[in-house]
C-alpha cells in the first residue's frame, strides 16, 4: 500500500468519526484545513514534515538550509490556498550527537524564513531523537471567509497554468545524488540553481495576485511533481486533464540534466516536486488578460500547460506530432519501494 | 547545554527577529501561542512531539496507545490555557518496515482521542522514516479574547493547586522499565493505573471550570513534573514558591513504587510528568469556596500544595518537622546525559 492509499484510508477514518463543528469549514483533504475566525475571516492551517534521508541529506544540506526548507515547504501550503501567513509552530527531533551549533543553525534557518514571509515562529517543541533529524512545521494563515482556493473546484474547459519552471529542484537533486555516488555525468550547478532545491520560494505573492484578480478556480502547490499534484486536483474535482507537451516550461538546466540521465526533457517537471511552484486552473482566457500584470508584479513566469477535461481520472499529454499519451499519475511516494519511484533519493 | 537552555536560546533568537503582527497576541514561551480571531475571540495553538525510545517504547505501548498519547499530550496544552478544542493536525513519521496495521492503529488512537475531546483531526502529513516513530500533533483551540490563563501571571501570596495525583504515569513507567530489565521489584500495575501512562486524560473539563469561576491566576499542565513545570511559572512570573511537604497528593501506588526503588514518596510527583494534571495558582481562599462544586462537576480532586512567594527563583519544600529544603527544579530533560536525569527511559 502506497502513501497516497494510506492517506486515503486515514482520511476515510477521520471523516467517518468527525463531523465538522461550527468552527470547522474544511477538514482533511486539501493543502490546508479551514477554521472560522470571527464572522468574516477564516484561518488556514497545515502541517508539513521533512525527514533526514527521505527529504534531504545532510551531506548536501546545511542545517540552516534544512530549517529554510522545512519552513518554506509549510508556508507553500498557505500559498496553495491563497492565504496570508499569520505565524508558525515548529517541532524538531534532533540527534543528541548533533553539534552544539547544529540546532542553532537549524533554528536560524527556520526563524529567518518564517520572518521573511511574515509568518513568525510562535511556538515549538524540541526533542532528542536517536536519529534521524525530523522537522515538522505547522503554519497558520488567514483569508477573507470563502475566498480560499481549493483543489476541488476545477471545471472541464478550465485552463491549467503553472508558475515558474517546476522540476528544477528535482533536477538539482539528481545532480547532487549522482555526484554523491561518485559516478555518472556531473553537470555544473550554479548557486541560483542549487537554491531551487535548498531554499525554495513559497509563491505567496503570486497566490495573492491570483486571489485579488479572482483568477484561479482551483489550486495546489507542486510538492510531488505536476503529474501527482495535478491528479490531486482531478480526483478532488472529478475531472480529467490534457497537458500540452510542447508548452511545458522545462528550464534549459532541467532539460540538460534529464538528457544526461537519458530521461525525457519533462521528466523532472512531471515527476519531481519540492520547488513548490503553483499549479492552478482558470476560466478560458481569464489569465491571458492579466498576464502582463501578473508577470510584472511577481517577477515570475506564468505558463498555460493544458486544459481540464470531462474524462474523469484521465491524465494525458498531447505530443507535438499529435500523439496522445497517458501520464503516470504518481510522483514521489514515501511508501513505495525504490524501484517504482521516480526520485533518486528514495533509493 | 540542556534542553531548556536550548529552548531559551531559540526563544531569544525568535523574539529578536519577530515582532508580533496585529494578529499575534502571544508568541513563544507559554503552553500555547495566541492569535486574534475576529474582534472578541482568540485562537490558542500548540505543537507537541512524541518520539519512540524517548517518550515511549513500543514494547509496552501499542500503536493505538501511541496515537492516544500523542493526541492527549497536545490537547493538554489547550487545557493548560483553558482553551476549548477546535481541531488538530498530525504529522507522523513511521518506519517502512512497520506492519500494515500499525499505521491504522496509530491513526485510530489519534482520531478516537481527538474526537473524544472535541478536537477533530483536520489534516496531516505522513512520511516514511528509517526510524524511529515520531508523531507530532498540533492543536487549535479558541477562547474569548483575553481569558487565556498564562504562566506569567502568578503573584506572591497566591495558593498553588494541582488536580488529581501527579506522578502516577511516571510511577507506572518506572514499574514497566524495571520489569523490562528483568530485575528489580515488580509491583502489580492495574489497568486503571497503566492507563495513567498510556491514555492520559487532558484536564479540559477542570480548566473550563477554573475559567468559568475565574479562579486561576496562572496555569500549566504537568508534563515534566511539578518541580520543572512549577518552575516555568516561577520564571515567567518572577516569583518563588514554597511547597507543603505533607500535603502533596501522592497516590498510594506512586508512594509504593517509590518506596520499592528507595526513592522519596513524592519523587514521581516532583520529577515525573506525562500524566498531564494541571498546576495552577489562585488567590487566597478563592478555590476553597468552590471546592465542592469543582470536585463534584469534574470528578477530579483538587489539592492545595503550596504558596507563591516573593523570593524570585526559589523553589523550596517545607517538611512536617518544619525543615525547609530546596527542590531541584529540573524534570526530564531530553538533552541531558542519562546520569543527571530522573527518568529511567532517558538511559
Amino acid at each position: 500500500v502506497g502513501e497516497f492509499e494510506h492517506i486515503a484510508k486515514i482520511r476515510r477514518l477521520a471523516e467517518k468519526t468527525t463531523l465538522p463543528g461550527e468552527s470547522v469549514r474544511l477538514g482533511i483533504g486539501d493543502d490546508c484545513c479551514l477554521v472560522a475566525a470571527g464572522s468574516d475571516q477564516e484561518f488556514a492551517l497545515s502541517t508539513d514534515t521533512i525527514v533526514e534521508g527521505v527529504h534531504f541529506r545532510l551531506d548536501y544540506f546545511s542545517y540552516y538550509q534544512v530549517g529554510v526548507k522545512a519552513a518554506a515547504a509549510a508556508i507553500s501550503d498557505l500559498a496553495a490556498m491563497a492565504a496570508e501567513p499569520v505565524g508558525s509552530l515548529a517541532a524538531v527531533s534532533i540527534s543528541e550527537s548533533a553539534a552544539e551549533s547544529a540546532l542553532e543553525d537549524l533554528a536560524s534557518g527556520l526563524i529567518d524564513t518564517c520572518e521573511k514571509y511574515g509568518c513568525p515562529l510562535l511556538g515549538g517543541d524540541l526533542t532528542r531523537s536517536p536519529s534521524p533529524l525530523v522537522a515538522t512545521v505547522t503554519v497558520i494563515g488567514k483569508l477573507p471567509a470563502g475566498t480560499a482556493i481549493r483543489r476541488s473546484t476545477a471545471r472541464p474547459g478550465d485552463e491549467i497554468w503553472v508558475t515558474g519552471s517546476p522540476g528544477d529542484a528535482a533536477a538539482v537533486l539528481a545532480v547532487l545524488e549522482n555526484a554523491r555516488g561518485g559516478c555518472g555525468p556531473r553537470p555544473q550547478v550554479t548557486e541560483e540553481q542549487a537554491a531551487r532545491l535548498h531554499e525554495p520560494v513559497p509563491r505567496l505573492a503570486e497566490a495573492r495576485l491570483l486571489r485579488n484578480y479572482g483568477l484561479a478556480t482551483a489550486m495546489i502547490d507542486i510538492s510531488d511533481g505536476v503529474a501527482a499534484d495535478l491528479n490531486h486536483i482531478l480526483e478532488s474535482s472529478g475531472c480529467g486533464a490534457l497537458l500540452f507537451g510542447d508548452r511545458l516550461p522545462v528550464s534549459e538546466f532541467s532539460r540538460s540534466v534529464a538528457g544526461n540521465l537519458a530521461l525525457r526533457p519533462e521528466h523532472f517537471l512531471l515527476y519531481g516536486g519540492e520547488d513548490f511552484e503553483l499549479l492552478f486552473t482558470s476560466g478560458q482566457q481569464a489569465v491571458q488578460k492579466h498576464l502582463a500584470g501578473l508577470r510584472k508584479k511577481s517577477h515570475t513566469s506564468f505558463t498555460l500547460i493544458g486544459r481540464i477535461t470531462d474524462k474523469i481520472g484521465e491524465l494525458a499529454i498531447i505530443r507535438e506530432n499529435g500523439r496522445l499519451e497517458q501520464v503516470e499519475k504518481t510522483g514521489f511516494d514515501h511508501f513505495k519501494k525504490p524501484e517504482t519511484t521516480n526520485r533518486k533519493e528514495s533509493s
